[in-house]
C-alpha cells in the first residue's frame, strides 16, 4: 500500500482536496517522481474549505515541504494565496500546484492547459489551423480553450449542457483574444479538425456519449481527457478510423511541467 | 520510491520530527501497516519545535488522519498537549503516539516499554526474577526500566555514561516502586540474568561495546535494543553461547500495540 523507502529525506508534495477519499492522482504522480529519480511522495490530505488558509500556511513550515497541488473545491482559493501567478493561472483564475519561493511567498499555476497542448502536440493532433470543437466548458475545457487559443486556434465552437456556461467561455475567449472567431455553435463539429471532450462522460461505463461520433470528419481526430479508462466515444472514433487520443498523455505533460515549476523552473 | 496505491482513501500517519531527514521508521511501519491489511501511511514531517502545538492542531482537523507519530524533539511538548494519557506515557513524561478521540481531545502514549516487554516476553528473556543491568538511562532505558518494573523486576542495575542520569532514573524508580532494589552498581552485571544495551552504541560500525560481554554469566541474556545491524556486542554475546535479542522485535511489538491504540483501543 505504502511505499518500502519513503523517509524522513521524502519531500512532501500534499495534495489537498475535499472530499479527499475519491483523489487516485498519487497513481499518476508517485510513479512519475519515481521515474524522473526523485524522492518525492504526493500525499492526498482532506481539508475542508474553512480550513484551506491555515493548512497552508501551516504546511509551508514543515521542513520536507517541495510543493502543494490542489483539486477540487480549493483551486480558486488556491489563486488567491498566490502572489506569484503563471499565465495559465491569470487566465483561468485558478491554481493546482503551489511552490513556496525563497522569500516566503507562495507561486501557483494551473497545468491543465500546458498538459492538453503538449499531449496533443507529442500526438500529432495539435491543430489549430482549422476549428476546434470542444465539448465541456468547466474548469478542464476552459483551461483547454485558453490554451488552444494561445497557441494560435483560429476558430473554436464550445458547448455545454449548461449552454450559460459555453457563452461565458465564449465571452471571456474573445475578450483575451480579440482576433478569434469563437461560439457555440454545435453544428461545427462537422468542419472540425480537431474534436475534444473535456467532460466527465466516460469516465463510467454506461455514460452517455458526450456527442456523436458519427457527425466527425473522417479526417478529425478526438482528443478524450478521460484518463481512468478507453471510453466509448474513443471505441467509436477508433472504429471510424479517427486518430484518438485519451487522457493519460494529458496527465503525463502535465506532471512534467508542474515537476519543474515545484523544482523552482518559471512557469511555461 | 513511493506506493504505487497510495490514494484519497489512504489513512495518514504522519511523524513529526526535526530534524526529519535522518527518520527511517516509515520503513518499518509502513510495511507493517500493510501487512494488517492496512490502508495506512507514515508520511514524516519536518516540523520546528515552535511550530509544533500549531501543526499538531491544523492536523487534527484533517479529514484522513489516523493518529500520529513523534520523535525527537517533541515527545515532551506532545505529552502536554494530551488530555488522556496512558500508563507508560503517565510514569515517564513522554508522548511518542497521539489519537484523536472523538470528543476531539488527544489520547497520548509511549510504547517503548512494552514494545521492550512484549518482545522479551516473546523471546523467553523478560527475567524479572533475577538482576537486571540496564547501560543506558535516556528516553528508552528510562521506559525500558518502569516497564520491567511494572512487570514485577525485583533488581534493577542502572548505568550510563552520565552518572547522574541512572541516579535520576534510580530515584524516579525507587519512588515509583517502593519495593524495587535499584541502584547504580556496574558491577552487578556479574550477576545479572538479563542485559540490556539501551545505548546507540553499536548503531555505527567502529562504535565502542556499551559494556564487556566477557562480564556476563554465560546462562545471561543480552537483549540489544540497536534494530538497525547486528551489533559488535550481539556477535561478542553470541560467540560465549549467551541468549541474544535485538531491537527489531522491540520495533514489531511496539509497532502493533501502536496500531492498536490508533484503532482506538485503550492503551495497555
Amino acid at each position: 500500500m505504502v511505499p518500502a523507502n519513503l523517509s524522513g529525506a521524502t519531500r512532501l508534495v500534499p495534495i489537498l482536496a475535499h472530499p479527499v477519499d475519491h483523489v487516485r492522482a498519487p497513481r499518476f504522480y508517485n510513479p512519475a517522481f519515481a521515474a524522473a529519480g526523485l524522492d518525492w511522495c504526493q500525499v492526498p490530505m482532506g481539508v475542508h474549505p474553512d480550513d484551506f488558509a491555515a493548512t497552508v500556511a501551516q504546511l509551508a513550515r514543515v521542513g520536507n515541504l517541495q510543493g502543494l497541488n490542489l483539486t477540487i473545491p480549493h483551486k480558486a482559493a488556491a489563486h488567491a494565496l498566490c502572489v506569484r501567478l503563471g499565465p495559465e493561472a491569470r487566465r483561468t483564475g485558478v491554481v493546482n500546484t503551489m511552490r513556496l519561493d525563497a522569500d516566503g511567498q507562495w507561486s501557483g499555476e494551473s497545468f491543465d492547459g500546458v498538459g492538453f497542448v503538449e499531449a496533443a502536440r507529442a500526438n500529432g493532433v495539435l491543430r489549430t489551423d482549422g476549428p476546434v470543437m470542444l465539448v465541456g466548458a468547466g474548469g478542464a475545457g476552459t483551461a483547454i480553450a485558453f490554451a488552444l487559443a494561445a497557441e494560435g486556434a483560429r476558430t473554436i465552437h464550445v458547448v455545454d449542457r449548461e449552454p450559460g456556461r459555453a457563452e461565458q467561455l465564449v465571452d471571456a475567449l474573445r475578450k483575451a483574444f480579440p482576433g478569434i472567431a469563437a461560439d457555440i455553435e454545435a453544428r461545427g463539429i462537422g468542419q472540425a479538425g480537431l474534436a475534444i471532450n473535456a467532460t466527465s462522460l466516460g469516465l463510467h461505463e454506461g455514460d452517455a456519449m458526450p456527442f456523436d461520433a458519427a457527425l466527425l470528419r473522417t479526417d478529425a481526430a478526438l482528443f478524450d481527457i478521460v484518463a481512468a479508462r478507453d471510453t466509448e466515444l474513443m471505441a467509436a472514433c477508433a472504429a471510424r478510423g479517427l486518430k484518438v487520443v485519451g487522457g493519460k498523455p494529458m496527465i503525463d505533460h502535465q506532471i512534467a511541467a508542474q515537476i519543474a515549476f515545484w523544482r523552482g523552473d518559471p512557469p511555461h
